[in-house]
This record gives C-alpha cells, structure tokens and sequence, in this order.
C-alpha cells in the first residue's frame, strides 16, 4: 500500500481511538492487510499501539497475530509481551509454529515459560521443538509443517491429497518421502496437471534435489534459495528425514536481515540494533565500538606526541595533519566496503584475491595522487607554503596507499579465520590511516626541518 | 554448491582447458547448475573464462546464456562482448527477453544496436520495448511473456491451456484478463484443482490483487512482493492492460542491488561500483567523494588554523585535537547508518522522526559522557594534565551531541527532499563533526588560556 493510503488510515485509527469508536476501528483495521497493520502499528504511539491491538487480538486473533509476525520478532514480541500469558497462549495458536517461535523466543523468560505452559501440548511441543535448534539456523526458522506425498502413489491419489490438505505451507513444490519419510524427489504442481492420473509419482518426480539441513546457517540457505531461483527449500534432519520447509518469503526476510547486520556492523554498531531499539540498549550495545574507539585515537595521538617538538617548531602542521588522516580513513572506508560487499555477494573469493588487491592499490595510489596534488596547490597558493604542501602531498599518496592495502587484507584475512569481515568496521581500520597518516606527514616534516638545518 | 565442491570443479576445468580437452570440458560445464557456472566464470581468470564460455556458447546456447544472466547484466555484458555481434543476437534468444535486454543494455553501443539489427524482428522488438522503460522500474526488469486466462473460460479449459502453453514464466498465480487484456484477476494453480471443471473461472477468481505499473520504482515493486509475501506481481500499462510479470527471483536481486547500493554510497562509493570493476572505472567514481572530502577537511582545517596561535602556546592540544574530531565521527557514523537503514526498511518515517531524534541525543550524550569521563581521565593521570583532560571532555561530549543531531536530520531532511538518504555520507557527515570537535576543543583551550591570564 502506498504511504500516503497509510497515512490515511494512520489518521483514521488515531480518530477513532480517541472518540472510543471501537466498532468502527474494529471494522476498519480488519480491512487491512497483516503488512499494512503491521506498518500502521510501527507508526503508533506505544499507547495507541497497544490499544488497538488489544481491540483486534480480542475480536479476530488470527489477523492480530500475523500483523505482529510482520512486525519482526523483537518489536512483535515487545507488543505481544503487553498481554497477559494466557491470551498469548491462546494468540500464539493462530500462526505457524515457526512464527510463533520465533515471537515466544523474543519474550522475558518468565512469560515464555508460562506462555509454553499453557500451550495446548502439540502445539507448544512443535514450537518447543523449533527452540532447541541453534538461532540463524535452517531448523529455526523452518515451517515444519510440511506437505509430502508418498512415493508409491499415483498422480491421481496425489491430486486427492492434495484436495484434502489445507493450511500447509506453500504446495508449489511437492516433497516426495519414502515409507520411512526420507526426502526421495520433487515434483511440481505443474508437472501433475500434464500427465495422466494413473502415472506413478515416482516416474515423473525429480530425484535430483537441493535440500537444506536443520543446522545449515540461514544465510547459506538464503544463498542457495537465491542462485537456484527457487521458490521453497525442503529441511532435513541429519539421517535425510524430511522435517519441514523454508519458503522464499522467509529468504527475503533473512537477506534484509543479513544486509542490516552488515550495514550496521560496518558502521560499528551491533547487528542486533533497530532504529527503535531502547536509548538504553542503543547507548550499551554502541557504547564498546566507541570505548575501542577511543583506544585506537590514543594511540593515533600517541603518534602526534612524538612529534611534540616539531609541531611546536612549525604550528601549521598541526592545520594540515587532519586532512592526511581523514583523506586516508575515507580512502579506507571505500575500500573496506566494496570488498566486504564483494565478499556477502560471493563475488570475491581467495582465488581472486589478488586481482581485487592490485586493483585496490592501483586505485588508492592513483587518487592519492589526484588528491595529493590538489592538496600541495591549495598549500602553496593559498598559503604560500610549497614545501609543506609537498610534504602533504607525499604523505596523502602513501597513505592511500596504506589505506588500499589494509582495506583490502584486514577483511580478507577475518574471513580467512571465519569472523565476520564486516567487524574490520570503519572503527579498526582508521587506526591504520590515522597512524600511517601523522607518522607519514610529521615524520616528513621533521625530516625536512632536519635536513634543512632549521633544527638540530 | 558448497565452496568446496565449486573449487574441485574449478581446478578440473583450468585442467581441462591447459591440456585442451574440449570434450571432457564441454562434459564437465553441462552437467553444472547455470548459478554454479556463473560462479566458475567468476573465479576463471578472463582468458579461462573466454575460453570456457566459448566452448559451452557454441554446442549449449541455452545454458551458456543462463550462466551470463546469472552473473548479472554488467559481468554477463562484458564476458558476452568478446563474440561477435551474429553470435550475440543468436545466443540473446535463448534467454528471457527481460535477461536479453538488461545484457544488452550493458553491451558497447555499436555492438547493442548491430544485435538489435541482427535478432529476429520478433525478439529484437520486444527487446526493444523493454529498453525504451526507465531504468530500475517494474517495466525494465518485467519478462513480458506473461501467461494470462480469459475470464469467460471454465476451470476446465483453463487447464487444458495451462497444459498447451510452455515455456512461460512462474504459473503458480494465474492472471485473468478481460477481452481487451484488462488485468481482472488472479487464481492460484492449486485453487483450480480443488474445484469441478465447469466453473465458470470468474467465479473462482481474487479480483483484488495488488499490481504494479510499468512506471514503479523497482525499490516499491520489491517491498510490495516482500511485504505482501508475494511469489509474484502482475506488471500492468497506464490502462491497466496486463503487460509483464516480475517474479520472486528477480525480486531478490532487487532487494541486493539496493542493499549493496546503500552500502556502498554511505561509504562514499558509487551504488554502481563492484569489486571487480576495471581500475580506472573504480579510481573516476572514487575520485569525486575523496574531492569532496578534500574540500570538507581543508574546511575543517581552517578551522584549526583561527587556533594556531593557541597551539603554538600549548603544543598538546594538537596531540589530543584528533580524538574529539575522530569519536564525533565515529559516533556520526554510527548514528546515519541506523537512520539510513531504518528510512529503508520503512521502520523510520516522518511520523515518528522526532522519537528517534529524542533517542539518538540520549544516546549520544550518554556515550559523551562515558567516553569523555575516561579520555579525561587518561589525559589526567598519564599526562598529569587534568585541566587539558577537563576540556577535552567537556569537547566530546559537545561533539557526540552534534553528531547525534546531525546524524538524525540530515538524512531524514534528504529523504523529505526526495533524495536518497545513504548520500548523506560519512563523508558529508563527519564535516560538521570535524568542524565541531575541532572549534569546541581549542575553542575551550583559548578561553581557559585568556582566563586564567597565560595569555592577554
């Protein structure tokens, strides 16, 4: 829906919220689709949110609890947790398991134990199960109720069984199991329309399939959704059983997700922060990225203190040395960025690394000479200080050249060792460009006052 | 395919092609996924990837051209560009016309307008078409074979076509359209298997169904298959007219183009920038932010520069100036990128702006605090100087509010103004807290130099 239709509605619901025209708001918000409440309730006051919720969840619960799912698990479950344990109980029963695990795994603990407690014993015994496997796994965000059809029986029956089944996830693809529920094929929808009802389901299925484990990472499924183009992947245990499936929507959500968290961890924020999250959790989960910071400054101003002297003897150094530091952390930024993208696209890989390195430092050098150019004119025509300007000069190229080279190799080798390249955030690899940045430009000052006779 | 099995097969081919055995290789290449090829061409050094693609383009045109689609359109131009132009305008109809035109697209000019001329009149017109829709709309990225019903058909003789038609895009929603190819409505495959054959298919059929135009933004066509959870979405003229369909897959690739767009550009990197563009296209598109970014540190040095006389009386302050300026921009950073990510996932709007504009002067002040507490701290007892430390404390914590602030409004005052708020780099950014941290901490240090009378 377009945003200015939101914003209609949005008005409309802060209205009649406020006159107390709950039939009304009732009839209005159950016109809406699940991701269009779910974008009016982001756009609630806390206060409003929860009253109109509250008026919905009351009346058509189904609809209340798949906006909340919309919603992402934090925000939803930060929503949810406003309700008393046995309505969440009664609540969580309107969505697949997978979404409601999700949801309950984002509650306080208590309210989750309670919330399971109450649970009719299926139902919580699904989602319970879904907890037990590891967070940004296959097994956790798997819907595992999945339709599969026996491999001894005929188009026909399948059509029937089809006809039969309602509320499985996505019947696109067919699984097809053996007695045992081991996956042995796939078929179509398509593919059952063209042939006779007598054929054999195993004479038309594919036995050639791409399955996803429970403990695959979510982001190796999301990779193999994405390049094959498929529209669902099925979920095995370890012995090949089929225990459920991952539909594409669920892929889109993770590919955000995981863009988010690079984002943000380039930036040096936590990949777990929301525009919205607390100024609490905000101001704890930056706060480390800031304190490191800090650290790396000192040791860049400890560099600057070795040169004490000569900034003493000559002040305007002290002018010119942010802009080889600053030149040098953006140089750096650049680069770091392209190769952690090159890297989450797949597109850089050891075996080319080489190549992206020597483009890197051919790129750094060559702005640094552009740059470093235009800087050392700047000096001398605006300052008529040729030699300080060619001493920045100098020192911009090499330290573009530092910033090439550490921007490309600090991401590659965290990758290497399996962290997250997008941790070498903007945070850690200035600490090179500013040290190389004052080292270079007031080592070559000092140099030259040396050389030059001015000092001894 | 796992990374590993790719490698094996990676080494198998620079094998095949040292020693020349075609056959073997051509054996090995058709038995890959088109995803896996592309991945193969990707990591091939460029004359193994010519040699490769040309032995598969001349005896497989069809999965050839799959691989080049799947290494995306600027990649797959430029591997496609060493052939002729007969061979490109035969290879260019094995694939969608959608694929055709974006490869096309990206070909030199001569060489894109000799393969027009050359493709059959048929294909080469609606290859055309599509080329003649803005770039990054529904109407460039839609495949333009769409399969539609009429809806004076019975689910009977629905199914009957479905079974006639091949070779078209994604029949999981089937569209409806009226007797002049006015979109009416949708009906999935398997909705037609759970009723009898003579229904009238209007009878059965959605009639509200959420389309695009071939004017949408790609970014809108994306979040509306993403929140709607859509599999697909019809693609329609200015009267409605069912001209295209945009599947899931290609929606995927949206989402990751515009993710790795904002990546890049809050960076200060062109959106069309790869890791693996030539030197000189990455050292043009670099070079004007890192001019940019000259311009802004000369800013900030002129600055530095009213203080000269200040430092040259208290030469530490030039040692400790470069922390201020550093966490403020730091801080910054970490401020635009959670904007900027919330702005994109439709989580920050006008509407509840001012609360995260409320949230990030908490957070940043709270942080200014910390860190100021512990950089004053330091100064004090490894430098013994606590009124320097004072200052410099006093300076950040001014800093990280004017980065909090700035951070929030610039990028929401960029989105108002329609233009996309990941400009709003680093780069622009750390200007005000270059120029902020710079004049508030020497600023301070000369009013503490005049009061306490070390200067007149």
């Amino acid at each position: 829906m377009a945003q200015r239709r939101i914003d209609l509605v949005l008005d409309s619901v802060k209205r009649l919220l406020r006159i107390g025209a709950t039939a009304n708001l009732l009839n209005l918000l159950q016109k809406q689709h699940p991701a269009d409440l779910a974008q009016l309730f982001s756009e609630l006051s806390d206060r409003d949110r929860e009253a109109a919720f509250s008026i919905l969840a009351d009346r058509n619960g189904r609809l209340a609890m798949e906006a909340v799912s919309e919603l992402g698990p934090e925000a939803g479950a930060s929503l949810l947790g406003t309700r008393s344990a046995e309505d969440i109980a009664r609540l969580a029963q309107e969505v697949p398991s997978d979404d409601a695990a999700a949801l309950i795994d984002y509650l306080p603990e208590d309210l989750s134990t309670a919330v399971l407690d109450l649970m009719r014993p299926k139902e919580s015994g699904v989602v319970e199960n879904l907890l037990e496997y590891d967070e940004q796994t296959a097994g956790r965000i798997m819907n595992p109720n999945v339709f599969a059809l026996s491999e001894d029986i005929t188009v026909g029956e399948a059509i029937s069984e089809l006809q039969g089944s309602r509320d499985v996830e996505m019947v696109f693809y067919l699984y097809v199991v053996d007695e045992r529920r081991h996956l042995v094929g796939v078929v179509s929808l398509r593919r059952l329309l063209l042939v006779s009802p007598e054929t054999p389901l195993k004479r038309i299925m594919t036995s050639e399939l791409i399955s996803a484990r429970v403990d695959t990472d979510q982001e190796e499924v999301a990779r193999q959704v994405a390049s094959y183009n498929l529209l669902a992947i099925p979920v095995v245990d370890p012995e090949n059983k089929l225990v459920g499936i991952i539909t594409v929507d669920d892929v889109i959500d993770v590919i955000k997700d995981e863009a988010t968290e690079d984002i943000l961890r380039l930036a040096g924020v936590s990949g777990d922060e929301r525009v919205f999250s607390t100024p609490l959790d905000s101001l704890r989960l930056r706060f480390p990225w800031l304190a490191i910071n800090l650290g790396t400054a000192f040791l860049a101003a400890s560099v600057v203190a070795l040169f004490e002297r000569t900034i003493s003897q000559l002040t305007i150094l002290a002018v010119f040395m942010p802009i080889v530091a600053g030149m040098g952390g953006n140089a750096a930024t650049q680069t770091l960025t392209v190769i952690v993208r090159g890297i989450a696209l797949g597109e850089l890989t050891w075996s080319n690394a080489r190549k992206a390195l020597f483009k890197e430092v051919i790129v750094g050098v060559g702005n640094g000479l552009a740059t470093g150019i235009i800087a050392a004119l700047v000096v001398w025509l605006f300052r008529g200080e040729p030699i300080i300007g060619a001493l920045l000069g100098v020192a911009m190229v090499f330290n573009l050249f530092v910033a090439a080279t550490a921007g490309t190799l600090i991401p590659l080798g965290l990758q290497a060792i399996k962290i997250d390249p997008a941790l070498a955030s903007t945070v850690f690899i200035t600490t090179f460009t500013d040290v190389a940045g004052f080292a270079s430009f007031l080592g070559l000052a000092s140099l030259y006052l040396r050389l030059s006779g001015k000092v001894v």
